[in-house]
């Protein structure tokens, strides 16, 4: 970071823009990485934004509309004209220029991609806005040095160098047929390595991972993670090269993975960020709140049948609805701690012989241990209740032995059915994080009031 | 892959191994990648894959202990003799042997360094172990290419295939002074693209960001993102260039930093895995399980002071209680919405001028829709069951008032809650996540208990 990021140089950085002076902003950025510039951005407004990335150099800006988040430069872009963002995009890397084509309306995008003067990028970016934004194809860029396989590595260094300008990092060079279908693979390192009149065919290596450009963008990065790599190449379906994708992309798709998941646990439905409209919010937020309602409203139908059926002028349904919050909050932390260790080790096996059955026994193990601590401090901080008069109970010495046992029960069903769960989830090809969620919450706060009110019956008509 | 993963090759190793037919292992193993064969080995036990192991050639089987999950290599690697370990150790990176090393009893630790016979290896490693696991050092390898920046580029390049086999990936050279202090650094592809007379000190790139040895791993990861690094030095306090730091490792901090925020959100205390033993898996859920259920006892008192206080001897009691479920999922499901929210836009800031203030006017607008459409629902509902007397409630239109006016409420108060919290544990330096755990969760249903029944005392007493 070559700029400090104070508060007084944030005020002056205001007035500099306000003053349109030009001079402090190209001083101040000079030099700084886009990264630090875009974080500071979001501090700004739009127009404050605009200002700032019209007066530095072209490069750092780039980089810098390359990094916004999506949404934010969606609304940015438009106060741009169509051959400002064709400058920019000209010195993008074609994957994320795609990625920035794609957000503008029809109209700016074909103007934009008409303005740009660099022929073989407009036509990488026409080819790569054909592909779906999660998929191989939509991940990959057009830059990579590519060499055949009957040239000699001279050949090949002659190409690197008038392709190192256009290519931002290299990785590997790729070696391919007449045809452009890929065959292997030479490292820079083996290209330093090798005399300069070695042939690609005696040194390249054609052991080389490559996935198909439809290929879903989640099975791009575990194959990616699993295997150590920082770029791979991309095929068509007759083998033809067709791109990279490169390590930092991935790390995106890992990163937007994890938070999908986080959400689908938190029950919102669809791809929402704080900076969405209200509306957007509300709709991701309702789906799940309703199902919740719609569960609580059984549950309310269901301990009205209990209360008048069995329980009708008795004093103890009265003393058990205490408990029921009691009954409810245990059975959701059991049930979302055991689903939440079985997710994990689905998305990664890490031991030998783990199966579903050495699972089921081993939680059944743990969830007796717990049951038990946990029946126990109830039972037991219920008679210290007692003894001090704490809670005005008909009948103390039933009551607790009903929330004791049903306790005990609760935990080990909510285990037992947060543990498969996800495991079904899985089979069935969802994604099991759903287990979490609350439809799942749901149905085992249903199951635990029907336990605890089964115990109930059982031990109240004693 | 180049065996496949067919139930026919499972048998036919399982029978391989059981007759030491060492030709057929050989044979199928042959150019397999080592993260292939690790996923194969996670289904067969520990004396089965060491068969496999010892089978195969040196270089692959190295790369599957480093492949190995942590706490299996732990256990697998009390069948190695020392020197058997130390073979591999020769291969691996050193970042990754150091990782080995530090999983052994100090006894084998030691036998194992002793018995390496490449004594630049032994001397990194012993390097290495003396750094946390969760720090810059503890992440970095000793591998790397370094030139003095008065060298010409043929001295660089002689160093590079001098080094070309101990160094598995070269992605830069950095560029060091005399005392080894980092200056810069040097891409393959400049090398490549210089001339053979030209000098280190002329073309080399003096912007290099790098990091103290001391630095947490979450930092570290955050940094490599921000800026897009695929690789990046690591310095002591006096700027001495020690090691560097590959994405591949980075991508790992990345997945276990999102595994740990799941169980902090899931309850679970402490890192474990489901092939832990059952006592630490009980272990680390109980802590947040008694605590919920302190917090339910709280809720039962809470609740039996009320009806003790308020509702003695009056059937509104019995009929506001069937609600408690529907109250308290409710405040949850809505709590851990908006906590989740919050907690992704923290980690990862997207939007132009996004203020607490602006984030709390817009929780509240959405809530009040949302809480506005739920007890719209529920009121409805009541009035179905009332019309269908489809629940026996004593004083109907008394109780839908309550439960929709505090769902109301409720929304409104959770979400609130839900957003605030994550903000000022942030500020406070814990982890945000925490917000989505048991302990806010129990608090939340507490606070909407405490909402329902006053609204209850405030409406049935008119």
């Amino acid at each position: 970071m070559k700029f400090s990021l104070t508060n007084e140089f944030r005020e002056n950085l205001k007035i500099a823009i306000e003053n349109k002076d030009v001079r402090f902003i190209k001083l101040s950025f000079e030099g700084a990485s886009p990264a630090d510039i875009t974080e500071l951005l979001y501090e700004f407004d739009s127009i404050q934004s605009k200002y700032i990335v019209d007066n530095i150099d072209l490069e750092t800006a780039s980089k810098i509309i390359s990094e916004l988040d999506e949404d934010t430069r969606q609304i940015f872009l438009t106060h741009f004209e169509s051959n400002e963002i064709s400058k920019y995009l000209e010195i993008i890397d074609s994957d994320d220029g795609a990625d920035i084509l794609s957000e503008l309306s029809p109209e700016v995008r074909k103007e934009t991609i008409l303005s740009i003067s660099d022929k073989e990028k407009s036509k990488n970016l026409k080819d790569l806005l054909q592909y779906d934004d999660d998929v191989a194809g939509g991940l990959m860029a057009k830059e990579l040095v590519k060499c055949n396989i009957n040239w000699k590595i001279n050949q090949c260094i002659d190409l690197i160098k008038k392709q190192a300008e256009k290519v931002s990092r290299i990785y590997s060079v790729y070696v391919t047929d007449n045809k452009g279908t890929l065959l292997g693979k030479v490292s820079l390192k083996d290209i330093i390595v090798a005399s300069d009149n070695s042939r690609i065919k005696d040194i390249y290596d054609d052991y080389v991972i490559s996935v198909d450009s439809k290929m879903n963008q989640e099975e791009v990065a575990i194959i990616m993670q699993k295997y150590d790599l920082d770029v791979l190449p991309v095929i068509n379906n007759r083998g033809k090269l067709l791109g990279r994708i490169t390590i930092d992309d991935v790390v995106d798709v890992i990163t937007e993975t994890a938070e999908e998941e986080r959400q689908i646990m938190s029950g919102i439905t669809s791809d929402v960020e704080e900076d969405d409209s209200i509306w957007k919010l509300s709709n991701a937020r309702l789906p799940w709140l309703v199902i919740g309602i719609f569960g609580g409203l059984f549950g309310a139908f269901f301990l009205g049948s209990f209360e008048n059926n069995y329980f009708e002028g008795n004093e103890l349904f009265i003393s058990l609805s205490f408990f029921i919050p009691l009954i409810m909050a245990t059975a959701g932390n059991v049930g979302i701690q055991s689903s939440s260790i079985v997710i994990q080790s689905l998305s990664n096996p890490s031991a030998f012989e783990n199966t579903v059955l050495n699972r089921l026994f081993k939680v059944l193990y743990v969830s007796i241990l717990n049951g038990i601590v946990l029946a126990f401090i109830v039972y037991f901080s219920l008679s210290i209740f007692d003894y001090l008069n704490f809670l005005n109970l008909e009948i103390y010495s039933k009551t607790t032995l009903i929330v004791s046992i049903s306790l005990f029960s609760i935990v080990l069903v909510s285990s037992i059915l947060g543990t498969i769960t996800p495991i079904i989830l899985n089979r069935l090809k969802f994604n099991p994080a759903l287990a979490s969620g609350p439809f799942i919450t749901t149905t085992n706060d249903l199951i635990a009031l029907a336990i605890y009110f089964l115990v109930a019956i059982l031990i109240g008509s004693i």
